[in-house]
């Protein structure tokens, strides 16, 4: 299997995106083909020992940057790292690619060049979510910032597809983010998708509120990709915000600091089960081709963990399995 | 001042309700009228000691429960305790209310009786939000699902108004949930809304998004009831789920149960700094009335901070800046 990383992606690249590739060549046995700038990878990969792995480079001259306009950088950056491996996938030269680079711009190339699944409407920006009874599969964070039912239906389809091949969850719980528990609550959007999920045939389970979704109530949750972007980041924010002031409040208590020495291997072992690292990335559902998406902040083991996301998406046929799901799904409501 | 108190509101009722309503009597010298059924609030008012304050009693016979649907209540139970207490409100014979009741019902009785200030489109639910830099004043809540832009810009004079006024903040910053921070990021609503806030006159700083929230970016945020519900919600769940996997971490290390012992003063004063109870309840802003809706949840402090609110918005003539500035708002969109 070989897989394509983008060595410019990550916010300190390109030293966690090549040593996270390096790793991965050597943990998964995996074949990697680093795109970036040859005068910084080069250097950069100088630093590890490539005995027996397979880690190749090909250069590219450009970036698209955190702050660019997605759909106008890739227009004009035809050498930008996430084109060229966006393109070697699309040749089908590699069997998934994976950047920690603006996402944006990962979604505007992979339109581009790699299209859609056909009959997917649109596609989606996806993470693993931490929650008390472990992992929940969240979709869209931000590629879709206005919804029409209809795709949030194939979120749905897509989304436990992916629960269910790549994660391994068998029969996967889907749910809808919404105001309110009951049947009937939520906003236009929310009241218009219901019936199209309790008629998909999916394991719907209902409404999510936002105190639900830490809670694990869902295995699959999907919302739109304006509440995804604030649900991601406000938990990020609040997680944050509440370890930050338990240190305060422990360090201005003197007995307190021996008692947090002694807690440290407690809150090393909270944060290793909140860590996004471990779960590395997420895929970009609905496009035609194996895409994951890393955070910008990852270091070398969130890009590690992406790779290995993207073997198991590739080993699992996930494409596979979404295209027949979305193509049955569009056969249902069309004879309905 | 006199404030008329839902003594059937709170989850717990009457308990919670009438021991917050007797201790917020006592400790801000304000004249308490307790609307509810007498067979359950007398036997709890008899277990204070109620010389040297004012509070009574009105008998209200019915309840809107939690799960009942509000404006169908509201109409149906022209009995219930918040509806009589609304009237009383109405006729002009208490000066505010204050409800931990079901807050669709009392936001459905307030338009009801009270009807909406003169030029408010939108009454909203709102509420402080404790973050890293002290208090947010966050809205709408729950009230409208689906907004217009034009709702938006009101809530955020509304917020405006009630954080200088009653919470005291000089000039306060206003900004907008979204899914960026720069401008021209967020869904079609977002979109739509910045340049009216741009153009309001008021303190608008811009987009928030959601790790934005809990720093303390801005003194006001303004959001659709919808996402502002998934916020609230959601902040309550991270935070609950975080700190319940500390304590179960920390329980599962024998020499970290002694440090857990030792730190234990500095988790109570987390707790404290994150307590919604110590700012009691949000007001209903837009209404021609002073209501305060306080958490179902509420015990008896939060009922008593939540008085203390609806004491200070009376004193500090919320309603009347209110009124004010939706005009001038008016005026000045219609000029141009």
């Amino acid at each position: 299997m070989k897989i394509v990383v983008d060595a410019m992606g990550s916010d300190r690249h390109p030293q966690p995106d090549v040593e996270g590739a390096v790793q991965a060549a050597r943990e998964y046995g995996v074949e990697i083909v680093l795109v970036g700038n040859r005068d910084v990878v080069e250097p950069e990969l100088a630093k590890h020992n490539l005995s027996g792995i397979n880690v190749s480079l090909v250069h590219a001259s450009q970036i698209i940057e955190m702050k660019e306009h997605p759909a106008a950088a890739v227009k004009s950056k035809k050498d930008a790292s996430m084109v060229v491996a966006m393109q070697m996938l699309k040749r089908g030269e590699v069997d998934a690619f994976v950047s920690a680079g603006n996402s944006g711009g990962v979604l505007a190339s992979a339109l581009f060049y790699l299209g859609r699944i056909q009959g997917v409407k649109r596609p989606a920006l996806s993470s693993v979510f931490p929650t008390r009874k472990g992992p929940c599969f969240l979709l869209d964070l931000g590629a879709n910032t206005d919804c029409k039912p209809e795709y949030l239906l194939q979120f749905a389809i897509m989304g436990s597809v992916y629960a269910e091949r790549v994660l391994g969850i068998a029969n996967p719980r889907v749910a809808i983010v919404s105001n309110g528990e009951e049947e009937g609550k939520g906003n236009m959007l929310v009241q218009e998708t219901y019936p199209l999920l309790k008629a998909s045939g999916l394991n719907f389970i209902g409404n999510a509120e936002g105190k639900d979704i830490p809670a694990g109530f869902a295995d699959v949750i999907v919302t739109d990709g304006f509440t995804g972007n604030v649900i991601v980041k406000l938990t990020e924010g609040v997680a944050g915000f509440l370890l930050d002031i338990i240190k305060e409040e422990i360090k201005s208590r003197p007995l307190a600091t021996v008692g947090a020495l002694l807690a440290k291997g407690a809150f090393d072992q909270v944060k290793k089960r909140l860590d996004y690292r471990e779960y590395g990335g997420g895929p970009l559902l609905g496009v035609d081709g194996i895409v994951i998406v890393a955070h910008g902040r990852s270091d070398s083991l969130a890009i590690k963990n992406a790779i290995r996301v993207a073997k198991q998406a590739v080993e699992r046929g996930m494409l596979h399995a979404i295209r027949n799901d979305i193509a049955q799904s569009l056969s249902r409501f069309a004879e309905e």
